[in-house]
């Protein structure tokens, strides 16, 4: 049997990042390569390092410490990312990586030895909430993004460069990345699913693809009181109607199809004036590619037909197209035996949410283990996990990277 | 039969009191009781003394001019206001006023004399732009407001109150209101109907009954990718459904009942969150007093139905309920006979917006005149009337006066 992790000192570290950028009060606001940053990535270096790890450092900031195997093989890597969103948690993110530093810890407590090396990464800018795109880090590291141009990227407030962000905090490194044997990223669900069935484990089988589109209406503005319906070119009832409309495709796709409408602005916005422009966003997800084209096509096509109905122009922006990412079979066998072995209720599901997992998906065998997130919240100071849930994952995680990196008893 | 007025005088002081406070490229800024309004008022009293008229101000600082008649009665007055929205035109409001001083310039050039005295009068704060309510100065002129809190309003920046601000630009007075035989205002359409049907005269038989409600919808904040649709509380989705019911109750009660979605606001506001509160408004008129609360008791019954079905919250405020006015039907009888002993075409209809008319319906018969808006438009720099229309609109307002009020051949 895997030696047991110690789900005190892995709360312990979790804590202890979280109070590098930390809200009075609960949260933290570590976004990508700010002081906050900084200091997070300082305290893990100064761990994996005690841990006795091998640091290295590329040029897009990632980290990653490689604690040596018998053999010279790829490592089987752990990872996740510890920047944050503006108001983020505790644990989005943070717990792949200090689930890593625990696994380690635990091997070297028990003198374990592994055949493969084991690597336990933190990408950079996993967030996107201070650099977009998102995953930029797992991007440039797996090849999908461009290096020099991510490097380029700056601030979405305007304030920062990437790589002058990353030499001003001592974060741009030279090590080459590393393909591994496999990759594996515990995270917290940030839904609500598992919580709601009572189920500990989650084996994530892939990304859901995402859309999204935003519509921008444009009719005429005219006095609330004075202009008869007829009369009017209403922007804004075009725009509900689209909303209401992604709505309905969700209805009637059922899951895993998810619409959300998270923005939607009126011009001018005065009680008694008639709105000339609305504009709003559509977030569509599926796991079905076809069934998620299918969908942003008929929203797209009811948006042009209502608009012209109204007498209103529509404009249609393609904010993000991402494909569906399928992780490996037969590695999410494994996660869901490895969580049976253990007695943990599992359930295989996909992820709504992206991960730097998705970036490995094309480069190695790829799974998540997803462990449930109390009422589903994330993003928020509120987010919260149950620390014997934590412990499940993280002690999961090191009996799949025990089996994958071949441990000695 | 009655003296001509001059259109190209009654033009030139519409674009001379248009250049105070006006906009470069064309509009105006008269905000009540700024530097701009007093400007506006000091060239208004210079004009009205000019004509010989004797002026008055009250506490609130409604101006009005009379022009003494042969007998002792009550004067006939005709009136609106001079302060404009932030972004208004050359025509709404000014209108009214100046047509009273070309009719008095028209009769003191014909050396035509009046049984009863005629006043010219221009209210304080129409528009409500600076300070709420709207209609503030012939409310209190006409005892539906009270002075003393209207004075002590604060404006809606927090910069200034009305009774410093009448202080500060001179215009606090102290002159007795007097209750006119008869009101009569000429106003611009602010709407497009006469312009659609090709009709120059509006003989207005009321002021549409106004309700505004502001819905907010309280639900819960989730992540738009790992929260499936079965599990979600939107609030965005269930404002989206009361603003469609808004539509709805229009299109099913037909002419004369409007309404408008013209504020709509998401919180948090993000593509990828599922929105956990949202605030619309909904502007609801119809002449028919009993039919507007109908359609508002239809909409707040709806809006709670589909937020508790939704797993949402929902507070209702009513933001305005202003009753339906029904201006003097032997007045407004005599608008559509004087325009057809013109061969001016024209049509009864009622106001969607409000005006000063409206408080002096309880006091004294009561009517307005309509001439046409170009694309209905209004609070606006571009609005625009045909300078044909706007003479034909006083040269009514001379004629209906000179009937009323008595002139001698």
């Amino acid at each position: 049997m895997t030696p047991e992790i110690d789900g005190v000192r892995l709360l312990r570290r979790l804590t202890t990042l979280g109070q590098i950028g930390a809200f009075e009060g609960g949260g933290v606001c570590r976004l990508a390569l700010t002081d906050a940053d900084k200091a997070g990535r300082d305290w893990l270096v100064a761990e994996m390092e005690r841990l006795g790890m091998a640091v290295h450092i590329d040029a897009i900031g990632n980290i990653w410490g490689i604690r040596a195997g018998q053999g010279a093989g790829a490592p089987v890597m752990v990872g996740s990312h510890i920047d944050s969103v503006a108001t983020g948690g505790l644990y989005d993110g943070a717990l792949g990586v200090l689930a890593g530093l625990e696994m380690v810890e635990t091997l070297n407590d028990r003198g374990t030895a592994t055949e493969a090396p084991i690597a336990v990464a933190a990408f950079t800018n996993e967030e996107g909430a201070r650099f977009a795109p998102d995953m930029m880090g797992s991007g440039v590291y797996c090849g999908a993004l461009d290096q020099g141009e991510m490097l380029a990227v700056t601030a979405t407030d305007g304030m920062g460069v990437v790589g002058e962000e990353l030499d001003r905090i001592g974060y741009r490194g030279s090590d080459a990345p590393v393909i591994p044997a496999a990759y594996l990223e515990l995270h917290i669900e940030q839904g609500p699913v598992l919580e709601q069935e009572g189920v500990r484990i989650g084996a994530v089988t892939g990304v859901q693809g995402i859309h999204w589109t935003e519509f921008t209406v444009t009719g005429q503005t005219n006095h609330a009181g004075t202009t008869p319906m007829a009369l009017r070119r209403d922007a804004g009832q075009v725009a509900m109607r689209i909303a209401r409309e992604a709505d309905a495709i969700a209805a009637g796709n059922g899951p895993p199809q998810v619409a959300t409408v998270g923005v939607f602005e009126l011009s001018p916005g005065l009680v008694n004036v008639v709105p000339e422009t609305a504009r709003l966003t559509v977030d569509l997800r599926n796991t079905d590619g076809a069934v998620l084209e299918a969908a942003t096509a008929r929203l797209t096509a009811f948006a042009q037909a209502v608009a012209a109905e109204a007498g209103c122009a529509v404009s249609i922006r393609e904010m993000a197209r991402f494909a569906p990412v399928v992780f490996d079979g037969g590695l999410v066998d494994k996660v869901e035996a490895a969580a049976q072995a253990r007695q943990m209720s599992v359930k295989r599901m996909p992820s709504g949410a992206g991960h730097d997992a998705q970036m490995f998906a094309a480069l190695c065998p790829t799974a998540m283990i997803f462990v449930p997130s109390e009422n589903g919240l994330s993003h928020n100071i509120k987010e919260h996990s149950d620390p014997d849930d934590l412990a499940a994952g993280a002690q999961l995680l090191l009996d799949l990277v025990c089996t994958l990196a071949g441990a000695r008893a």
